[in-house]
């Protein structure tokens, strides 16, 4: 968890998250929507894969990412646990 | 967005946060839980407050620590947008 938050908060980082919910994109097409240099692309790519947020796959020399929804289900049930939100609570009919 | 996730990154602050979810505890209680040096406490207890996950108030010489439960939500609505959830995807009749 301490990863997927770390990753998580940074606007850069959440901003590839925003454009990855709608789809698949290229390191490429990624890259064109941030006025931020290759390196520093590559620095938040690679701490997003970390967190295991983003999935890769290459095809030749493409690298595609993807965002690991699974990966929300893990959140949110780490903060229903801090925050002492218990199933129970959490159903209209309590 | 950047602080409360930041916060949540580690994990003695996700500790208190657990802790302040049973209720409200003063510092010292809450150093109590932790094999912390009391300038270490304090330095997580200042990054929980300028996120706004805990607040505080003075009683005396006590200060009293509690969760702010209205954040979740905040973070709750940031990670839909993130993930690409909508209020629709989420309704069972859909």
């Amino acid at each position: 968890m301490d990863a997927i938050f770390r990753a998580l908060s940074d606007p850069t980082r959440r901003k590839i998250l925003k454009l990855l919910s709608k789809g698949e994109m290229t390191a490429g097409e990624l890259a064109e929507q941030f006025p931020i240099s290759a390196p520093s692309m590559s620095y938040h790519f690679n701490i997003l894969k970390q967190s295991n947020l983003v999935a890769t796959r290459k095809e030749g020399q493409q690298v595609y990412y993807s965002l690991n929804t699974t990966v929300l289900q893990d959140i949110l049930l780490a903060l229903m646990d801090l925050f002492g939100v218990t199933a129970e609570n959490g159903r209209e009919e309590k």
